[in-house]
């Protein structure tokens, strides 16, 4: 799987993207992801992106931020398939956030791997048909 | 800046090198690095690689394990300058962990920024002098 992008759970977007601007890396794309009631920026031109993510109010990223306080949330893999990955992942023993694939931010369908399965890491799986799949 | 790796922490890395095996992500490298206590596996072919971390020691990696478990540890981003990058990054504000460059992985100069500086994200700068510099 590729990289697809770097999750990062933020109180405020604005001071977040002009803070990672230090580091030379220019906002791309913002927008709002209903499904998970958080507002996203994509910061970066070429995959993988880092995405800023700031909760809109109660939900997973909200619980993140009261538990751990800011920092890294989620690491992203790209996809041909969600479906068949996620099958393909609890076939081989790893337990699951999400049964089905979700609404994403661009209207990708993503779905999460429960961080207990990978040492610690939120996985997220996004669709994207143009992937070339298994290999890296 | 491009990112260059991502850090990941963990109790033992052979368990952990299977387990993002699953991903079609697969060992690349594996070592040492005394400067900082650890056993690191590298994971994929083209950067960002994933950088799985096994503390062999007291350090700041298994305080980071004792403190907070196995997860996401830190985004390092390749420079062609590490000591000008880290002076710029303190002129605009930015809490250094490292005051100079230490020797990392593979002999590669490196240097921490404390993660108070960017929203919980512990920032690592690795000098590759074929970095074309400032903008992503």
């Amino acid at each position: 799987m590729r990289l697809h992008h770097i999750g990062i759970a933020v109180e405020e977007l604005e001071e977040a993207v002009a803070r990672f601007g230090l580091l030379g890396l220019k906002e791309t794309a913002r927008g709002i992801v209903e499904e998970f009631r958080v507002a996203v920026s994509w910061l970066g031109e070429e995959p993988p992106k880092l995405e800023l993510i700031q909760p809109l109010g109660e939900g997973p990223v909200q619980t993140f931020l009261e538990r751990r306080g800011e920092g890294l949330h989620h690491l992203a893999f790209a996809v041909p398939d969600v479906e068949k990955a996620l099958q393909e992942l609890q076939a081989q023993g790893a337990r699951l956030v999400d049964e089905k694939p979700r609404p994403g931010f661009g209207g990708h369908r993503v779905a999460f791997v429960h961080p207990k399965g990978f040492h610690g890491v939120l996985v997220e799986l996004v669709e994207d048909p143009s992937t070339d799949g298994g290999t890296e």
